[in-house]
């Protein structure tokens, strides 16, 4: 066994933390064929690694984001840091993916926003960014770059590929893709096909993008762009990544007046996505003192509250063009395509753990059973666990130690 | 017995069909003080009855419409209507609500936009349409401006009013408010309290409305104001009306070409809200041909392009300031208030029934049978049917041998 001191990443990190960590890029500079037949000159995978490769090579596991995710899984970028990697709970010396024992890496998409290759990079021929001239990426280039980049780094096989929600589909085309590559996948949360219910959830997203004046045909800059249609599709997207139950539990209704126009509320709480010019409470008065209450919006819920901030939160860290193109990428995720899904696993080499919520909505644990219901039909070696929450899609996300225990347990 | 030919409203009209139908006009000189404090001077509702009032006057059955729905329910306004009324299924000579025995009103609702007094009806003090100076609005202002109507028409009691989703509240509120009043009730795929979820999504496309530059602080000319942020809403609550099962047996994952640009595809079907200068298509190529598939929207499922019709074809039909204060008349609805379900309930005389469908995850089945639950442990008669669909919230209005056989029964 190593020490487990000498493994963790920095003398500040605290015991059964990551730590500081910091994030690298590969950059591939031979041609990348798209599945749609669009070729990029080369691209950049921006990553992160925890633990190490061992010598035999054998305990590297791949994590992979969802749509809004990145290649920050764990750890934390500087000691001021407030949040910690998106998937820190689950990563981490003596953690479930335990990275005293497992060389742990994550890259963010190709297509994505967050330093890999996407729609906001260079485009090498014109000197700008490519808008919507990027080509179009499926969840399987997004495995196809990744698995040139892992052989980059001499990582031959991996011990397992762990993801949910998009992380999983990509999980799930990594064991069809490269079947002598991949030992284990845990796929949570997650399809085998895009529903109509899903395709139109991201549909609504994309229409308030591309109908925001800001968007302009993809040619935005930089911090500017549809910030509005971003917020709207991300608040949209963000009920459904929640559940009746747990936003009853956490926001019911409660609620509270809003300042009279031209008296200043609590800050920007009240101010949407563009700030308080354009949001209810303008032109609105109060609901207090017996006066005429103006207007439809003497009042707030906490929800509505809440939902504003996550719009305004996420426009400053995701690109709208990269939204249209990783929600694309989903909505194209099909594995069975015109065959069957038994088919499509017929290469499948690996063992797969696949989890549902019950609370899921997004995607429901039918859909997740039926994954491991059509992997056990192929003859493969698979099992399906579900999860008793009330917090819907997201569960995948939160602390939870029946999911801990059964990721620990299928990992050795 | 009447005759029943002798009812129809129209020579031309087919037997079974309420036929042709003419809406009229309450108008209300009297002021009409609403629940938030705030006057108006006086008020319109837009109406339609089929039917005839007994001498008994004991025959009235009200309908109420759901957020986006109307007075107009059943028949058809000239002989060139391709769509009667929406509850026309329901209603009509032989038909569960049938109007060979039963007077049907339904009226639009006070703050609706189609005929009623609202947001786009013209202040009279500055002569302009209210806009959000028009006062906020609650359910019960809904049942208490409809409870003058039809003092006005000599309708001294209902054998039954019914409504489904947002008609469902008002349907219970008419219980409470005007308990001698109200012989029946029949609520569906409804709610005694809109959830935090429900008023999730109601923000979200309130968002979308008042975000878009189009809204003006709800200044804008009749056939203008926030188009895009309108249909983006109806768009989004569309989803919430259906279910993933009943879409995926609709739509599936079927997809089609789009043609590339500076080609004229089919009409506008591609083109979304704004014209097809801003959809996907606009800058993409074809898939076909073996050419470079440029962007991200090489091709689009048939679900998207429904949905766009939808929020096209509801932006000619609705006013936004009206679904801005429809929506929030939903989000206040809460029966209980700060106490009890039970005690909300105390002055009910009338006999309820209360329909949930299962497939409904709007207002989903136990939100309905709470509601009946609530009745009974008030000591009011009460019962509680589950139909089993899996058409989702809008499995109200659509063909149900079983929902009918319920409705027509608990008339009688």
């Amino acid at each position: 066994m190593n020490d487990a001191d000498d493994l963790l990443p920095s003398p500040m990190s605290e015991p059964g933390e990551v730590g500081l960590v910091t994030p690298s890029d590969f950059v591939s500079t031979e041609p990348f064929a798209c599945e749609s037949g669009q070729v990029l000159p080369g691209y950049t995978l921006r990553y992160e690694t925890y633990g190490r490769l061992n010598a035999a090579r054998d305990n590297a596991i791949l994590i992979c984001h969802a749509l809004s995710g990145d290649h920050h899984c764990a750890g934390i970028h500087s000691l001021s840091d407030r949040k910690p990697g998106w998937w820190n709970n689950l990563i981490g010396p003596g953690k479930p993916v335990d990275t005293h024992r497992y060389f742990v890496l994550c890259a963010n998409v190709i297509g994505g926003c967050q330093g890999s290759s996407g729609p906001a990079s260079i485009n090498p021929t014109t000197g700008r960014a490519y808008g919507i001239a990027f080509p179009s990426v499926t969840i399987r280039d997004m495995v196809r770059a990744q698995h040139r980049w892992l052989q980059s780094l001499g990582v031959t096989a991996l011990h397992a590929v762990i993801g949910g929600s998009m992380g999983g589909m990509q999980a799930l085309q990594w064991a069809i893709e490269y079947p002598a590559f991949v030992r284990r996948v845990v796929a949570m949360a997650t399809t085998a096909r895009e529903s109509a219910q899903g395709i139109a959830f991201n549909e609504v997203g994309r229409q308030a993008i591309l109908q925001d004046p800001g968007w302009n045909g993809g040619d935005y800059p930089r911090q500017g762009g549809p910030r509005v249609g971003l917020a709207i599709a991300r608040m949209m997207a963000h009920i459904t990544y929640l559940s009746d139950a747990g936003l009853d539990r956490k926001f019911g209704r409660r609620r509270r007046a809003v300042a009279p126009a031209g008296e200043v509320a609590t800050s920007d709480a009240t101010g949407g996505v563009h700030g308080s010019g354009t949001t209810p409470s303008a032109g609105s008065g109060s609901s207090e003192g017996g006066a005429a209450a103006p207007g439809f919006a003497s009042f707030e819920f906490e929800i509505e509250r809440y939902l504003r901030h996550q719009g305004q939160s996420f426009i400053n860290r995701f690109d709208a063009n990269s939204y249209l193109y990783i929600t694309r990428a989903i909505d194209a995720f099909d594995l069975a395509g015109e065959g069957s899904l038994e088919q499509a696993f017929a290469p499948v080499q690996a063992e797969s753990l696949v989890i549902g919520f019950t609370s899921d909505w997004l995607f429901p644990p039918e859909q997740n059973r039926d994954i491991a219901l059509a992997l056990l039909r192929a003859g493969k070696r698979a099992s399906y666990a579900e999860l008793n929450t009330d917090l819907g899609h997201d569960s995948f996300l939160l602390e939870s130690p029946q999911l801990y225990d059964l990721v620990r347990g299928f990992l050795r």
